[in-house]
C-alpha cells in the first residue's frame, strides 16, 4: 500500500512526540511492505510566528492531497494573549470544519500497569473500555448568531438532522464492531436540539437491532462516568458535551497521558492526536510521553487505511512496554525505570 | 423568630424525607424559640395528578406569602411520557424563573464515615470541601428562539451582563466567607457569552482583593474535579456547566445521598432541597435517607433566616449520627446498623 500522510507537529511537546510516532509509523511500513510519503507543514503557534496565521492556506492545501493527517500539540503561553483569530486552537477548530471532521473518537481504556495513576479506586476504573464519539463540526462551536448584544452576549447551538444523523450513524457502526451497546446522550428534558437528537436516535436504532441503545441525560452521564465507568461501551454526543464528557473520562483510568483520538468524516480521510496538550513546560526536554500520538498512528492505520493488523501490532507493543514496565517520566513511580521519549520509542520499536 | 416557610413534599420518596426534615425543623424551633408556619402545597407529578399543572398557580400563591420554600423531589416514571409541558421537572424549572432563583448553591465536602462509598480513592477525596455557584435562571435553559427549524432545531445561550454579574457576585461574596477562592469556569475559547463572563469576573474581582480569582475551561475543570478535588473552593459557572459539573462534583465523595442544595435571589427567599432524586423504587417504604433533606433545612435557616447557630447545630448533629455508625439502607455496608427514616431521624433529634 503506498500512502500520503500530512504530518503536523504543532508547538511544546508536538514535535517531540511526532519523530517518536513518526518512526514507528515507518517501521511497521517496512515491516508490512508500505510506502508512506510524509510531508510536514505547520499549524497552531508555530503556524502564527511563521505565517502569522493558525491554519495557513500552505497547510490546507498540504491536507488535501493527503490521505491522512497526524497532528502533534498545539498552544502555549506564548499566544495566548493573542486574539481569538490570532490563537492557535483557532486553527485546531478551523482545520475541523475545513475537512467535515465530524465524528471524534476518543477510546479510554483501562491499562494494568496504570492504574496505579488513576484517581478511581482500583475496582471502580479497571475494566473501562469506552469510546466516546462526540459531533466535532456543529452544534454551539459554530452555530450563529454568535455575538455581543445591546446588553449582553448571545451564542447559538444549531443542529440540521443530516448532521445527527451522520455522527449516530457513526457511532452505531462503532458499537456494533465493539461491544454493541449504544449510550446517547443530551438533555432532552431542556433542549429543542436534543430532542430533535433523541428522535434520530429512537428512528437509526431500527436500522441496527443487534445494537442495544440506551438514552441517558448529560448530568447523569457525568455522575456514572465515574461511579461506573465499566457500564459505556460507545458513548455519542454532541459538540459541547462531547467536549466535557470526553475530557472527563480520559482521567478515570490514570492514562491521560496515553490516550489518541481520531477525527474524521464519512470517507476514510482522517486527522489523528495526541489527547494531551502542548505541555510547554517540558518541551525541547526529550522527555515526553509518545504512547498518545504512538497509538494515534495506530488509530489512523486503522481507521483511515483499514490496516486492522498493523494498527493491532502497534497497540500491542506499546502495552507490552507498559506491561514491562517502562515509563516516560510523567508515569514513573518509584522504582520504576525512567525513559526518555527515544528510548522508550525504541522499546515499542523493539517489541 | 416567626417565619413563614412552604413545604413542597413532591413525588417518590419527597414526603417521607420532608417528614423528616420538617420534625428535625419544629425541634429547632422550638430549642431555639422559633415559629415556624407551614403551609403545604403540590409540585411535580403530584401537583399534575390533582391539577394537570406541575407548578398550579395555587403553589405559587402559597410561596408568594412565604419566606422561604422546602422542596422534596418530583419525577417518576408515571409522567416520563408526558409532553413537557405536563412533566414534573418543568414545575421545578418554573419556579426557579417565576421566582428569580438565579443562584444555585451547591456544597460538595467529604464526610469521613462515608468515604468508603466514594468512587475515588481516599486521599484523593477526604479533604474535598467545595460549594458550586450555577447560574440558574438564564442561558440556554430559558434562551429564545428554541424550537425545530425547517432541517433541524435550534437553541439559544443568552446572557445579560447584569445577569452575570449577580451570580458573579454573589460568588465572591461567597467565597469570602469560606476560604477565599473563586475558580470561574468558561469556554471562553470558543463561546462569545463566555468571553462577556469573563470580562465581569476580571472587572468584579477588582471589588474582592481579599478572593483569589482563578479561569478555568469547564472541560479542565471536568478532568480536575476528579483528579485533584480538594483543589477548589467556590466554583461559579453558567447554568449548563453548572448542570453538568454540578452533578460531577455530586459524586466524588460518596456522599451524594446527603446533599443538600439552595437556591436564591438577592433578597433572603430562598428554595431548599436535597441533590438526590426522588428514587420512586423506594418510596413509600420508610427506608430513604433524609439526611440531605434535613441539611437543606440547614441551610435554608442560615441563608433565608440568617439563623447560623441554628444551621450549625443541625450540621453537627447529622454528622455526629454519621461518625457513630448509624446509616440508612443506601450508606450501610456489612456490619452498619442499618435505620429506617425515622429511626434515623430520632438519633439526630436526640442529638
Ligand atoms: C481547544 C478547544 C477549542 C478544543 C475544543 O473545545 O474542541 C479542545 O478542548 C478539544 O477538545 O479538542
Ligand atoms: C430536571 C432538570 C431540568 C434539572 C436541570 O437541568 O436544571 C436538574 O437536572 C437539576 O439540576 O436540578
Amino acid at each position: 500500500m503506498e500512502k500520503k500522510i500530512t504530518v503536523l507537529p504543532g508547538d511544546g511537546i508536538g514535535p517531540e512526540v511526532i519523530a517518536s510516532a513518526v518512526e514507528v509509523l515507518q517501521v511497521v511500513g517496512k515491516r508490512f511492505n508500505h510506502t508512506f510519503h510524509l510531508a510536514y507543514g505547520a499549524i497552531g503557534g508555530a503556524a502564527i510566528d511563521q505565517y502569522n496565521n493558525p491554519l495557513p492556506d500552505e497547510t490546507i492545501s498540504l491536507c488535501e492531497q493527503s490521505d491522512a493527517v497526524l497532528l502533534g500539540a498545539v498552544g502555549g503561553p506564548k499566544w495566548d494573549q493573542n486574539t481569538p483569530e490570532l490563537r492557535p486552537e483557532k486553527g485546531l477548530l478551523r482545520i475541523r470544519k475545513h475537512f467535515d471532521l465530524f465524528a471524534n473518537l476518543r477510546p479510554v481504556m483501562a491499562i494494568p500497569s496504570l492504574l496505579g495513576a488513576s484517581p478511581l479506586k482500583k475496582e471502580v476504573a479497571e475494566n473501562v473500555d469506552l469510546m466516546i464519539v462526540r459531533e466535532l463540526t456543529g452544534g454551539v462551536y459554530f452555530g450563529e448568531p454568535r455575538m455581543r448584544t445591546d446588553d449582553g452576549a448571545i451564542d447559538t447551538t444549531v443542529y440540521s438532522r443530516k448532521e445527527v444523523e451522520r455522527i449516530v450513524e457513526n457511532a452505531f457502526h462503532l458499537a456494533r464492531l465493539r461491544k454493541g451497546r449504544l449510550c446517547s446522550v443530551d438533555k432532552a428534558n431542556v433542549l429543542e436540539t436534543s430532542r430533535l437528537w433523541r428522535e434520530v436516535v429512537e428512528e437509526m436504532k431500527k436500522r441496527f437491532p443487534d445494537v442495544q441503545v440506551e438514552h441517558h441525560l448529560v448530568d447523569s452521564v457525568a455522575m456514572k462516568l465515574i461511579t461506573n465507568p465499566s457500564h459505556f461501551d460507545v458513548v455519542v454526543t454532541e459538540n459541547m458535551f462531547g467536549d466535557i464528557l470526553s475530557d472527563e473520562a480520559s482521567v478515570i483510568t490514570g492514562s491521560l497521558g496515553v490516550l489518541p483520538s481520531a477525527s474524521i468524516r464519512g470517507d476514510n480521510f482522517g486527522l489523528y492526536e495526541p489527547v494531551h496538550g502542548s505541555a510547554p513546560e517540558i518541551a525541547g526536554q526529550g522527555v515526553a510521553n509518545p504512547a498518545a500520538t504512538i497509538l494515534s498512528v495506530a488509530m489512523l492505520l486503522k481507521y483511515s487505511f483499514g490496516l486492522k493488523e498493523e494498527a493491532a501490532e502497534i497497540e500491542r507493543a506499546v502495552n507490552a512496554v507498559f506491561e514491562d514496565g517502562y515509563f516516560t517520566a510523567d508515569l514513573a513511580r518509584d522504582g520504576d525505570r525512567v525513559l526518555t521519549t527515544s528510548e522508550w520509542t525504541n522499546k515499542v520499536i523493539n517489541e
